[in-house]
């Protein structure tokens, strides 16, 4: 079992996205010093999260770590070309070592898709298109590949060549069954967003992994399977929990204002912590 | 004045494009401790250059520099999407802490043009286009926008937002009469690659470029003007002379192949290297 931290650069109010950017620097470089296995930056376009282009951002802590993977979390593959993103991730990997990591998502913000101009209405078919082209690049350095919403290649060669062969690509869901059934026939490693229910509800989705994965001829025993939670720990459980409350409240309310969700408060914050909850607050013997 | 280098980071044969990935982030730290002001990386898609995605190499350059400026040298702005290069580069200024600059350019090569799915017929107005929405998306966060070979915006946000206002961009020319005045009448800062033939006659592409400033009433005092050229130094101008000469000859004879420039040999060298010529290649006074 590995642990990491994923974080989407939220900048706090009054702060400059410049220093958010510094911030995180210095947070990956912790994050390799205690011994993480893996830090992951997620992309948004809005003026409250700092990052939308992971790889950039990466690349600056890839220089002040030397052991932590480093992975995108998520790539918004949809509103992407597929050749930028291999070549972003590919540099990474030059640049640290082997260390590089694509995390593909479908997108649960979706501000990407307006601003590169791609209709939501091809939500899945834009990914599962990208998705194809982007396997292949790292399968051969010369791609002749056709398809919808980019145009197409005539035996191209795109480089740099990563040093990791295959450069490591994760699908990241949100609970969608489809999105899950097409990881695990791909053989691909699978990541899971748990950011409210019951974790135990996930249960079926990983079977349903599983099998896909053993229909497109993977072996699942093989196949990692992660799960991406909000996770805040402090020596003492009571403190974590009353320190956590106010900035992931406000999160969750703003963030859920724009998506019909109530506001959240106290008591729904504090069945989220219980055991059976998504949210991953407390000490740490607790939260392990 | 000021005096930098810029690299495309040429791959020596044997190596690998990570080797000279992490060759280059030395390079950067040296650069900035010896105190050069600008440090460029030019954008490739081949084998033989290991930069296919400047900003995320310079990234890493920032985190081992603490004054030297990072460019790209140049992004070929026609085949790349204005809004990813914004941000790209909006990030590396904040990491940095407002260092990024952008050289923005049609592209010498043209490898990019396939791979990103556009004409070579669209040549000068792709990156009319391209550079005209670079120029609203560094002018505010909120854009509304439509030209050709790129989706419209809508009022829309691009985020994070530099630390510069406004963000450099200089306009890199090889020579066109057409890109320099352009340059000169939206009064932004040119850079002239200087790769063969005599320095001199680009004397008058300058005074071009002054005029088109003032007649797009901009102060022409006011606006700088760079001048990219192949240069070698060692402490002996004949040790310089001899130790360049193979690995230079063998580069631009290469590249020539593709062109159809004839082979380049000792005589062309060295008339390229005299007084009246483009190679900046001697002891330090000689290049001086």
């Amino acid at each position: 079992m590995e642990i990491g931290v994923a974080t989407f650069a939220d900048v706090a109010p009054g702060q400059t996205a410049a220093a958010r950017l510094r911030d995180l620097v210095e947070e990956m470089s912790l994050a390799d010093e205690v011994g993480l296995d893996v830090f992951g930056l997620g992309e948004h376009h809005r003026p409250d999260f700092a990052v939308s282009s992971p790889a950039v951002a990466l690349a600056a802590g890839a220089e002040r770590t030397s052991r932590i993977r480093l992975t995108s979390a998520v790539t918004v593959l949809s509103s992407d070309d597929p050749v930028r993103v291999f070549q972003d991730f590919a540099t990474l990997d030059g640049l640290s070592g082997g260390r590089a990591e694509i995390m593909a998502g479908r997108g649960s913000f979706t501000e990407s898709f307006p601003l590169f101009g791609q209709d939501l209405d091809d939500y899945d078919e834009l990914f599962a298109s990208k998705l194809e082209l982007l396997l292949e690049l790292r399968r051969s350095d010369r791609v002749t590949w056709s398809g919808p919403h980019r145009p197409p290649l005539d035996d191209a060669g795109v480089y740099p060549r990563p040093v990791q062969d295959p450069l490591p690509v994760w699908i990241a869901v949100g609970g969608t069954p489809q999105s899950v059934a097409r990881a695990g026939l791909l053989g691909l490693p699978l990541m899971i967003a748990i950011i409210g229910g019951s974790p135990e509800r996930f249960v079926p989705l990983v079977d349903l992994y599983r099998q896909a994965a053993e229909r497109g001829g993977h072996d699942p025993a093989a196949l990692a399977v992660g799960v991406n939670t909000h996770a805040y720990v402090a020596d003492d459980g009571a403190r974590a929990a009353d320190e956590f409350f106010e900035p992931y409240t406000a999160m969750m309310t703003r963030i859920g204002r724009e998506r019909g969700w109530p506001p959240m408060g106290r008591p729904q914050y504090d069945a989220l912590r219980s055991a059976r909850g998504a949210l991953a607050v407390g000490a740490p013997e607790e939260v392990a």
